[in-house]
């Protein structure tokens, strides 16, 4: 470990330039929240940054804060792990426009000394990876050995390799997708709709009121939250046993056991998420369309460069199914990338990158010591 | 056409007797909204019953009293169609615990002379059933020449031939399922907790106030339509195209077209739809699972019947997908039955049952003949 105060957990730096925006103008006053783990070696050659998904935060491989959970990616980040802080020098910020310390809709606007709200720009995911840009720049990493993301993760991933391609060495892009689909629109456009017709959203003024809207929040979750299994994860966990009673109540209460499990998903997610914070980043997953970026095709936006991509789906993933991971390989392939692109097969849909899956280990442990060779 | 004032367009019938329900006890007071198309012959055996689903009505082959658009199924139910009023009897009634005239939780309960909210019992499909068989009755209907009905009205349709087989000469089954799966139950929680979360719900006593759980049911709505559409489908509809502007607007209106159409089928739903009738038709949904209701074992509820079935399914509906349809069949194999299992090519989903499809038309039409030849 080093003395460097840049380094550790649970940190936090004020970004030394305003940040360009997407959307036109630039952000004055951007906090990023951060941890590194691991120490960066002499040569400054073996940094990995892990990007996290829609909910996830800085807490890679730390205890949250909140939930008392361990870290959200500690099956793949961790002594012994492919991404191991022996070798590595691990870094994970929480994404701009979130809450767990990053600058986002419920930071205070240093223009009105209350919170932004509504106020805050709408950012994309380039602006997201612009401001882990300015924060490499502060920590003193040029270059880094990988970038790693799963969903949104893999989305920042992909936006790396084409925006700051020299930075990049390697790629590894989980179960994700070079663009938002349509079926991906709509359910986020619910999710939306859900916290914005409850009455305590109140146009994204409730900071200080002690009363957020949680309820709509809530619903948001569990819509999302199903596109997160598969149906036959569902069947197998669940199936139509019933929850604590021996026959059906004919009533409204959670009578079905995956009516409960839904009710504490969304139930559970309020206590650590902005509603706010979730309008903007699935604002920017929708806008998200690295091809559109690049001329309307996404080969263009690999051309020419020199890193090596690892690209993985699952087979029971219908968020971002398969066929989203081979058109990123397709396109790497087409502008004569490095790729290699393997499906792996689980039960569990898209949130199998997060569960124990040795194959999935094997496969960016293998990808990450090729290039340590 | 008959002078018979049972017969025609928009009937309502008090029952004589009370309803026996699913959940214990009976319904005093029953009324059931319903109308028929062309007329019952001599011997009484040209009737076909058309069930409904969802958000579906009586009207399934005359104008919508609300919306003014043709019947929901005139593409199937008319003159030179499958099931055609110059060779048939056809009823369609509004199922219990509905909202368009047959008794629900809007209606008013005898008992307190106040809509009875969320004091209406939680009924089954096999008390949907129970009622339109007290129909028939009413209409001197015995026998069925035909059931046929899509997603809940196959549904109905299965619940008839396992309930009444004495009554039921043939039963269409279209994008159907025996049971409600786990992720079933997962969207139609979702839905009813964004309708239980809206404020103006209170509880279900929101009649006569003129601000009834709009925005709840809304989003209910938009998450149900989601899985009426296939992946592909909304792709090849909407793309990312953006609705009305040449680039994106860096805000919260609905940029994408997708997001608009949702909007749409969300705020049009709640001018002809009761939001506890929405709750209460879910619950039957996932309430429904023919095996349970006969040990346990599928094919136990057609055993030494003498109904032909005809199950149909679509390879893009990923609500009740073919697997679903296909269990349908083995069962009626395992059971004897006679059954014509097809599974139709259609990029449109789950929606496929409702719009112009040849194929599917050809299918019933051959169906219902062979049963007159």
């Amino acid at each position: 470990m080093s003395d460097d105060q840049r380094f550790g957990l649970a940190r936090q730096v004020t970004l030394a330039q305003p940040l360009p925006l997407d959307g036109g103008g630039r952000l004055a006053h951007v906090e990023i929240a951060y941890e590194t783990y691991g120490t960066l070696n002499a040569d400054r050659s073996n940094a990995i940054l892990v990007c996290h998904a829609l909910t996830g935060d800085q807490h890679v491989a730390s205890t949250h804060p909140i939930t008392g959970k361990p870290g959200w990616w500690s099956r793949m980040i961790g002594a012994g792990k492919p991404v191991d802080p022996a070798r590595h020098f691990i870094i994970c910020s929480n994404v701009l426009g979130s809450c767990m310390g990053t600058s986002g809709p419920a930071s205070m606007d240093p223009a009105t000394g209350r919170p932004y709200g509504m106020s805050f720009p709408v950012i994309t995911v380039r602006d997201m990876v612009r401001a882990q840009a300015a924060l490499l720049d502060h920590l003193g990493v040029d270059v880094l050995q990988a970038v790693v993301g799963g969903s949104m993760g893999g989305m920042q991933t992909l936006e790396w390799a084409a925006t700051y391609p020299d930075r990049v060495q390697a790629a590894i892009v989980i179960a994700s997708a070079a663009r938002h689909s349509a079926q991906n629109i709509a359910f986020h456009e619910v999710g939306r709709q859900a916290i914005m017709a409850d009455p305590r959203w109140n146009g994204g003024a409730y900071y200080g009121t002690g009363d957020p809207p949680a309820a709509g929040l809530a619903v948001a979750r569990m819509a999302a939250h199903i596109t997160y299994l598969s149906e036959a994860g569902l069947t197998e966990k669940f199936g139509r046993r019933l929850q604590d009673r021996g026959e059906k109540g004919f009533g409204f209460d959670a009578d079905f056991q995956v009516e409960s499990y839904l009710r504490h998903q969304g139930i559970s997610f309020v206590d650590r998420f902005d509603a706010n914070s979730y309008l903007y980043i699935t604002r920017a997953l929708d806008y998200f369309d690295l091809a559109e970026e690049h001329g309307g095709l996404l080969a263009n936006a690999f051309r020419d460069k020199r890193t090596r991509f690892c690209v993985v789906s699952f087979d029971t993933d219908w968020l971002y199914p398969t066929a989203e991971s081979r058109a990123i390989a397709h396109a790497l392939n087409a502008a004569g990338a490095a790729v290699s692109f393997v499906e792996l097969s689980s039960p569990f849909g898209h949130d199998a990158f997060l569960l124990d899956m040795p194959e999935l280990n094997q496969v960016v442990d293998g990808f990450i010591r090729a290039g340590e060779a």
